[in-house]
């Protein structure tokens, strides 16, 4: 067999099912032996940011990684930003970018460009294929080096020759690598300073935010009287009626820093100490409080979950105590005009079981948090790199994983705009996808943060270059024409009546919510 | 002054004039200081590729730089596919990166990525600001270094703090680096391989591409029997009526061999050797005749006109002689459904003088040469880095550059949905910009490489991999929901009348033409 072949071999029998792609002269092989591995699903999207932000979505509810397929240096440009959040989110993605062909490179040809440089913003496990024996097994080692722990974008850059040429086997997956545990020292160490009575908080992240997780630093939290707070952008977080609630740190430093006031000591758990988002003239950057000592119980890729418990035990929580989650309660179906808070109270009010929200609703979702805490079990999908245009690719995916939960969208208008062209890979398979953009012709969070950084009075061309006004978006027209079948709502109860029916349909539907914005 | 203010009053002081953004917090003082100095025109994208190809657009009409405004790695990840493009064709741009402020990276902050090592994929000149007193300097360096020659993509990476600290001034702007003239022995070389006797033939490229270029080395082909060929993708190309023709190197490398076969000696003018754009089983990279000698006459930096007219004088090609251009006869106005050949012929019938053509009509533009030779004087862009995307992005920036000009994108369907948000930039902008998306459904010029590469019956998975029905895209529905007024044709007539009423009315139109692949 060939080198494509024996790749998308390896790659299957590690148990990398899904590839999502936008393919060019020099990947046509790799595309060719779709054919000959039926186990691999071929995901076509119409740009890169699309099939990256697909493969992200993708592992955080699979929790395994899909393969990108990317033409040169210019196709995994356009999937940079993607690969960024993806990066970010310690997704496991094994990104597999096309090259020329080995002997071909030197020649300079116009499409050739520094693959490797572009690739290591990105990328810290990057492996070029250099002979097609070696491609099973550069496979299999990508595989295995996506899945860390922590996961992360692993790339393999895959020449034309390497990949065109006969004589390579499929090799055998290498097993996952376990978390690493966390020593004896550093539990005992968090829940004696825990329960030292001196005001401390636990933070909490990565895997730290599924079910598991949140039970166990629910029991710390109330054992020890702790705060419990969580990072502001987790890449998958379990939430409802039934499950703990955690507090997640604010976006804007502002708050994060009244969230953290008077805490003495922070201990973190799969979570980073809090910094701001952007720095701030005159403004810190570091948020743990002055004299606030930091302790780490976890890192990303050790078994966060494992010392949570360990640590509940330490501190002697109670097995039989149950978090404190909202209940479930009759929500009111919302009314009026549309609103940040009659979008949030529509969205709250229809949301079924086994929901995945994908959530860039930026400014205009700043209720939604509050509004859903007591809706039925679901999971959120956050920015977590912060390149936005992540919303739609990450639903997609989340979609092909998850073919049978239904996944929202929840969209700022302007962020929709940098890979609207996932709306026609979700109509091409079909996917249960309901897009809610939040459309307030503007790009809010920049006129926020334009007044933050210290521009009081903007002038018309500062003003003019954050509005998304002239000419307005028809996002329910961008919609249709890609076959997605879509509505426009301006009241509340109207939302909330499409949204239902939307989730209720199979296939993909948006919906364009005109909320006015808050800024 | 802040360091924002400084930046761009030395940027306009230098020449730049316009700056196409998409930018976020960290540039935030960028954007403010845009109503500081009046005289830089702000451009807004709703994605980088966007900003950056249209700078690459602009750059080829006006021969000068424009400024992007990219946000953090993320959005130099968005924007590199285009600056790949102008990294190809020798295209001045001062592409300024927003960086977080120097003292916050340290942190790590979610949005923060590698910058430095991204952008070494595209340009080979960065600079990053380190200190607010020397912005001036460097935009006043990065002006300078992107004007080359050749002209390059300069990159300015500038931290937030750097930006809004005030105490910067601006700089004096730097006279542009006149290009290298030619040594006589080159010119006495070229003149006395071309007079051997010895089949010959002159490859000209890059500035000779121009009417000036085009004369002296039709003048030296007639003088000497050489045979005159020109690079496949030159960035800008003069045409038309009056102006001497030349025959393009083939995209295919099988038909670039046929062009090239008996020549013994080639003399590269501004042009580099041809070499196949990818490489396939079993084919030559290499495209130079066995046996063929290689002289170069002039590299792109060098004065390229300068030694062609040069070499004629060396040749005793005479003064009076005139290429032999096509003339200006009577076209026929086409009828029938719509073709590749019909669709050319629609073209060139209404075809206006000082029309502008962005070409990125990929296989559909088959015929587009043949037939737009004798048409009023003219130019054409075209896809100089292979980067698909490029089209809409380049065809809004020369608009921007030549307000006066129509400009005419002809752009292949599954290319234009790369960047297809250029459309919103044009309604905003209100250019006058008419794009005829050739519609057939498919990435057609990859079912004609699947086979080109030897796959000779693809399976259902990889032509469903190339394809790009269900769902059929509607252009005219994308073009219209971000403001710009569209119609759908099929027939040949009916393009020649929408694209004669679209060119000669003010602002944008799109024009989806379903034109059957030639494939």
């Amino acid at each position: 067999m060939n080198g494509a072949q024996a790749l998308i071999r390896t790659l299957v029998d590690s148990g990398v099912e899904v590839c999502f792609t936008n393919p060019g002269t020099s990947e046509m092989h790799f595309v060719a032996a779709l054919d000959s591995v039926p186990e691999m699903r071929g995901v076509l999207a119409l740009f890169e940011g699309v099939a990256t932000g697909a493969a992200d979505g993708y592992a955080r509810m699979a929790g395994k990684p899909a393969a990108t397929l990317l033409h040169l240096g210019s196709g995994l440009g356009n999937g940079i930003a993607n690969l960024h959040n993806a990066r970010r989110a310690h997704s496991p993605v094994v990104n597999i970018v096309g090259d020329h062909a080995t002997y071909h490179l030197g020649f300079d040809p116009p499409l050739a460009s520094d693959i490797d440089s572009i690739v290591r913003g990105v990328s810290s496990w990057v492996r070029r294929c250099e002979r097609t024996g070696e491609v099973g097994r550069d496979a299999a080692d990508a595989v295995a080096a996506a899945f860390g722990p922590p996961g992360q974008v692993a790339t393999l850059v895959l020449p034309a020759d390497v990949s065109w040429s006969e004589g390579a086997e499929p090799d055998a997956s290498i097993p996952h690598a376990a978390p690493a545990a966390v020593d004896e020292e550093a539990i005992s160490q968090a829940a004696k300073a825990l329960t030292s009575g001196v005001p401390s908080a636990l933070l909490i992240g990565g895997s730290a935010m599924r079910r598991e997780g949140l039970e166990a630093a629910d029991r710390v939290a109330r054992a020890t009287g702790a705060k419990l707070l969580a990072e502001t952008f987790p890449a998958r977080l379990e939430r409802g009626a039934g499950i703990p609630g955690v507090e997640r740190l604010g976006y804007l430093a502002e708050f994060m820093s009244l969230q953290l006031d008077g805490i003495r000591q922070l201990v973190l758990v799969g979570a980073k100490a809090p910094v701001s988002f952007f720095a701030y003239p005159g403004k810190e950057s570091y948020l743990v409080p002055d004299g606030c000592e930091v302790l780490t119980l976890a890192e990303a890729g050790q078994d966060v979950v494992a010392a949570l418990t360990r640590l509940a035990g330490a501190v002697g929580a109670g097995g039989e105590e149950r978090g404190a989650s909202k209940e479930a309660g009759k929500l009111e179906r919302p009314s009026g005009a549309l609103t940040a808070e009659s979008f949030a109270a529509a969205v709250a009010v229809v949301l079924p079981e086994g929901a995945i929200i994908s959530d860039e609703s930026n400014t205009s979702g700043l209720f939604l948090s509050g509004a859903t805490a007591g809706c039925p079990p679901h999971d959120v999908l956050t920015l977590t790199g912060g390149a936005i245009g992540q919303g739609l690719p990450v639903g997609t995916g989340a979609a092909v994983a998850c073919p049978d939960r239904p996944v929202l969208c929840l969209e700022a208008d302007g962020s929709a705009m940098y890979t609207i062209q996932a709306l026609w890979t979700q109509a091409r398979e079909g996917l249960n996808v309901t897009t809610v953009i939040l459309n307030n012709r503007s790009y809010a969070v920049l006129n926020m943060e334009l007044n933050r950084v210290g521009v009081e009075v903007p002038g018309p061309t500062a003003k003019r270059m954050l509005d998304l006004c002239g000419p307005e978006i028809d996002f329910v027209g961008l919609a249709r024409a890609m076959g997605v079948p879509a509505t426009s709502v301006e009241r509340a109860d109207e939302l909330a009546s499409v949204l239902e029916q939307s989730i209720g349909e199979d296939g993909p539907h948006l919906i364009e919510a005109m909320v006015p914005s808050i800024i």
